[in-house]
């Protein structure tokens, strides 16, 4: 390959790499704007904590794990090692390049989709699990469970043996990370006044403007996720995959749009929000497989999905402030099978390889984290006390609060 | 033309699209803080469905409208068909390839850009236009209105033959959205208790963080905006895009500090903020054409027409929370006028076809969205009651608010 | 070098460019979040102005100061004339294609990172420096003394040819900065009430949505700052440098983590926020030589230097509302010094060259600053009065409030 087109192809990989890291302020924002105002300083210490937890846990196996190398081929698990390369891995960096991009792109871009699978989870816990308690949860979810699932495909597992196709994470990084969420919640249980005798409590974000920036923010970054998923600067297929993904996006609006409409009977901007995350979440499978129709319709049906699934697992006194499960565990499978119904990929085949490597990958997800989960609140604990719920984790966990009204005894330097 | 070019310029095509796509965001920020506190779940909603109707009209119909093709010269209407290229135009895309940048590159590139100019009403209008209303606007604008001028120039149309000059849209997109919202805003008539017997009244946005970083984030955005243009990633013409872009804006505050203290004797943020915006809009028309002198000039003349611009308006009685006609309509207007006063394209005779360029486009566009909206005004109304505007759109239209503080009943699951 | 290839070189310059931009919104969301509600418009208008000034004066002189010519080599002051190349340089700079990149790219790109430096003072003087003395002292620094240390080593003066290191500005842009706000605000002393007779009293900053924001995108940007500073799309390097970079931020989150928890024995947010910027700050110098654990190290350390350099301040009554002091002047001395301590340029010879360059450029700095400052406090003045700082200066300088909440009175044109 010529070193001009190595240089662009290795560009769009970093490029793409900056996208997704802004992700990570799209879930903040996201995650901020739909908790109670009480709860804010925690979301946003939680999530600076998960990006550096994601990206320091990766560097030590977490890409290891995922990428065990080039002469792992179809197994259940593979270890390169601890680390990646020491310093005089700059000069087999160069050497890498024979492919598309070079060792340290790769592994940049690999780190960031790795913290966001942690990511999702701390939305669908928020405003009652324990600080540290939560983080030691994402510090081994994304060292060792994400990896191994994600080597399952990414990695030259037996799924990709087995013909599983996932383009971008669906189910790799969505859906995962949505089980885990649902594992987490289940063992957690619902913050205390949500699910009454009257009836199921509504408990409104305390700030759209943040939840509509963390959308936007989101879309924004999953241009580099999905369009740095192909994994060189294709012309053809990078540019197809930001089509696909921005109708999906759009699709996922319309749907919700009309679907929340005909629940609710209002013009309900939280579901528009996460119909956009659905159709997002939806595409992400087969961003280069769809032609721009089928993105559409992909799109229509993951933001037609989320109120019904917002409304079920409320039903289910499943108890997800920010809708994390329904955006990323249910559009995930909706996307991971879309594969095997839409475009040139479309088969009965495809679509049972489909449906058992989600479940394969949900099972794995689902085990793991609530065995985890369950193993920290036998153990340190994994809820805050109801008086800490109350008053809020940012008085509770972080003795300071999100806005100036509220009381505010931080920046009090007394050394202890 | 080499792969390795190919795939550089059609990369930054595509960068340039996720950078035009965060204006969106911009918007949504800058729309959002200009607005009361009652308000803003109504500007949120209204941004994300306009980015979706935007991306799926263009699809639907736009582009073909925009760009009827390559036999087309010259004429006033043309239309290439319903829908882009089919799953088979993937190998299509391949063969397009002669040119600059993939087909599908082109098509989001300018789906971004066609969104853009819908959004510009919105600002104009907000605080009390009926939701959906709205919305059928927006849509029926962006689908016809905006595709037939912009192929006056873009799409090789009449005006492109007679010379006008509009580099990346100072009035394709600017101007052409500036006067449907002046036409929009005076079929609806002003808010409630703004113009009295005793004056103007001041009603101030609700949140000036929200604002500038809508700013910021359109500044931002304009990188691509008006670097996306150049069709390619061509060093010297994208480089001197950057700095005369910047320089124009910078250029703007100046102007803008000094009119607005001239003016009111006050360092007032707003008009800063607008200046910014009225410097990146007036060098849009020209911004391959200039040097940085003479883009310093632009700018600062577009920032010192906005506070007298704003003053204008509001003595017309055209009341646009945003100061969306001065910004986007006058320094729009001013900016393809400086085509013909600065530069190397600078004379009377293209001075003379740059205004009767943009006074063509602008009639169009003002006679069709004025009728359009009076056409849904005398059908389904475009109005609010008095009561809900009293209220808020947010609560009236949506059943929610945009902060807690605030009365909310969403998030109330019954199925009606 | 083949068109191809110095394009995507260019390309990535420019993109570069974008990044290091949006900083600017990270810069301002951050000071704004720190501060007061009552000075949060001065804090944007500050911002908005500063980008503006530092954008014109590096145009007008710092460029052609910071870069006096090839011919210039290994002195103390140099400069090339005022303005940068007139329109028949676009020629030109086609013809000093022979680098990596572009004339207009070299020169948007170092004109953002100028514009940086003014920014660091602002936040340390926030809540009680007149709007116009800032604005004077501003511009008068990024013109004249930004560019003379800068030219010291980039533009190839006499610390470049002793052999001092400094990939992207640990001590050329932070530690300079960070000198100037120490300076600044030892001549401007304390706000108001915050250190008494008592103790040293919180003054909580009003939003921490807002400062964690602006430094998710700070970090943002520092892909382009960090990364553009290569010079090149160099896959190895630019990738590297991603790499360091992000891990040095994690790294940062993390070591503040635990040394505020030591200190504090609380999980304070602005305490891990300006623990990744100390990070960031830290690798700056040394991004493109240090490996992955190198990295990791240099940041943990930065990160841990904060809450102990917060405190050492505030003991010294230096009251920086931000902290811009512990994280660019402190952590940045440190990554200067890092060069001499970790990776391949290690050694005693290097740290003596690298404390006598940071050190030397940082009492340039210093000293001009505190001269200036100090001018316009004897003239002008600098600080506003008692009444004024304890209304806010949003109300004094400004005539509005950042929230509609608060009495609000601008928009009211009534032209004086």
């Amino acid at each position: 390959m010529n070193e001009a087109l190595f240089t662009v192809n290795n560009l769009w990989i970093l490029v793409a790499t900056v996208l997704v890291f802004i992700m990570h302020l799209g879930f903040s924002m996201l995650e901020s704007g739909f908790v109670q105002k009480k709860n804010v300083v925690n979301i946003l210490f939680k999530n600076c904590m998960i990006i550096a937890i994601g990206l320091l846990t990766y560097y030590m196996m977490g890409f290891n794990l995922m990428y065990p190398g080039s002469d792992f081929e179809g197994g259940f698990f593979g270890f390169a090692g601890f680390g990646i390369a020491s310093p005089d891995g700059v000069a087999g960096a160069i050497e890498y390049a024979d492919g598309a991009y070079g060792y340290w792109a790769d592994f940049i871009f690999q780190a960031m989709f790795a913290a966001t699978c942690a990511t999702i989870v701390s939305g669908a816990v928020a405003e009652r699990i324990k600080l540290n308690s939560f983080l030691i949860f994402a510090a081994i979810f994304v060292a060792i469970a994400y990896p191994i699932t994600g080597m399952w495909k990414w990695g030259g597992g037996w799924l990709d043996a087995a013909g599983f196709y996932d383009f971008a994470g669906s189910t790799i990084v969505h859906a995962v990370g949505g089980w885990a969420a649902l594992a987490a919640v289940i063992v957690l249980g619902p913050r205390k006044g949500k699910y009454t005798d009257k009836g199921i409590k509504a408990i409104p974000g305390h700030s759209m403007p943040l939840a509509a920036m963390g959308v936007f923010l989101l879309w924004f970054g999953w241009f580099g996720f999905n369009g740095g998923s192909v994994l060189s600067a294709d012309p053809v297929l990078v540019g197809l995959v930001f089509v696909t993904t921005s109708l999906a996006a759009a699709g996922g609006a319309v749907g919700a749009y009309f679907a929340s409409w005909t629940l609710f009977k209002s013009h309900d901007l939280s579901m528009v929000l996460n119909g956009i995350l659905g159709g997002l979440v939806g595409i992400t499978a087969g961003a280069d497989l769809m032609g721009p129709g089928e993105a559409i319709i992909i799109g229509l049906i993951a933001g037609a999905i989320i109120p019904f699934s917002v409304v079920f697992f409320d039903k289910m006194k499943i108890d997800d402030p920010v809708g994390a499960t329904s955006v990323h565990l249910v559009c995930g499978i909706w996307g991971t099978l879309a594969v095997g119904i839409f475009g040139s990929s479309a088969g009965l085949s495809q679509l049972w390889v489909q449906l058992y490597g989600t479940l394969a990958m949900g099972a794995f997800a689902f085990v793991f984290a609530f065995a985890l989960m369950y193993l920290l609140k036998v153990t340190i604990g994994i809820r805050v006390s109801e008086e800490e719920e109350k008053t809020g984790l940012d008085i509770a966990e972080h003795d300071m609060s999100a806005y100036q009204e509220l009381k505010q005894t931080s920046f009090n330097y007394s050394v202890k």
